[in-house]
């Protein structure tokens, strides 16, 4: 089943949730399409795939539609059983590396975006500062979870990127986009030394380079484009 | 390890989100200490346990705490193994079931609660048609996924309760509720017929008969007591 059925993987390469089940499948080394999809103007094959959400990432395993992004590694996970699981093996450390995940996309988008909002609201340095000092609280609770979860190794997941590297990893390339946009470093050795070294090693593996978009890139879509334009108003040649 | 540890929950005998935990240790026939919290004065197990959120429920399996209700449930399942799996066994019915257990997480709360707000507003019958309507939508979009998770079965886990039964019968007690609250029928075997009948077996379930809250019981609390006072407003009599 795992091997001979085809796999298409419908995305945006700039969605962060996309790219969690490509460096999935990158690392489960399983041959896959995919499928850029146009927000303006849905596939039918999205539309048909994902009706409840009409959201990508979709897996499409066959003609088996797989939707959600940690939904997805874990499928690809327990399908494409070679190699070490991604979700930790013992229940413990599983519970913990789903507990962190779970709160990475209950925290992170909102919290990142909040910077965004205080900028274009124009409401100064203060409350700029307040709102980065925000997601510093995020790093710093993650900042230790790193230290329990790699028991020192390189990953989260110890020796191995597992599904916490991936659904934190995937964050990075907007991260960094956000850190050029409002002058600001939020991975910062000084507050977060560990996540910054995993972060080096995370877009370093073979599964994420060619994969992770870069900050210019990120600065040429319409979305990046906006945002770049209502941050810095006047002035965007600042960029 | 865990047929020998100590296991105990922290949780609140109303809580929605309790109850899932409550009833995957009884279906795997778990032994445990159920610790009620007060809201209002968090014990310090609570605080230590989970200190990022702060909330029930937590199991704490010897001194491991376990937070989040949908993650405890598969923790449950991983370390007790007896039975038949919670989450499915195939990884295309457990990416399923896991899907509309976070469609529920996302959706049902909000959902419902709109409905208060509509009526404590004062928004008029109409208002409140729209706000329950919107309910309807997803229990028609959660009859038709047990249509075809159950594949004709009993539950949404097949013959036996499973994951996504737990999700979402951990809400049937405040559904009730609000159906008495606000005078109307939002499991209506006109609409979702098999719905119906579904939650009128989840209720009668072992695991589940004893810990389901009863409407007059939920009237009892503080935030239930508050709900009638705003929406009955100069007449709760008529509760």
């Amino acid at each position: 089943m795992a091997e001979s059925t085809e796999v298409k993987l419908l995305g945006l390469w700039p969605s962060t949730y996309a790219l969690r089940a490509r460096i999935a499948l990158n690392i489960k080394q399983v041959n896959y399409a995919f499928l850029e999809e146009n927000l303006g103007a849905k596939s039918e094959l999205l539309l048909k795939s994902n009706p409840v959400h009409m959201k990508v990432p979709v897996l499409l395993h066959g003609d088996k539609p797989i939707c959600e992004s940690l939904i997805i590694v874990q499928y690809i996970d327990d399908v494409w059983t070679s190699g070490p699981s991604m979700p930790p093996s013992h229940p413990y450390d599983r519970a913990i590396a789903r507990f962190w995940a779970a709160y990475i996309d209950e925290k992170w988008g909102p919290t990142t975006k909040a910077i965004d909002a205080v900028i274009v609201a124009g409401e100064g340095e203060e409350a700029k500062k307040a709102a980065v000092d925000k997601v510093y609280d995020i790093l710093v609770l993650l900042e230790e979870a790193f230290k329990k979860c790699s028991k020192g190794k390189a990953f989260f997941g110890g020796d191995r990127m597992g599904y916490l590297d991936m659904a934190f990893g995937s964050c990075l390339g907007w991260l960094r986009f956000r850190e050029k946009l409002h002058d600001i470093k939020l991975l910062d050795p000084a507050k977060t030394p560990q996540l910054v070294k995993w972060a080096e090693r995370f877009c370093e593996h073979p599964a994420v380079v060619g994969v992770m978009p870069e900050t210019e890139q990120l600065a040429t879509i319409e979305y990046g484009k906006g945002l770049i334009a209502k941050v810095r108003g006047a002035n965007p040649s600042k960029w």
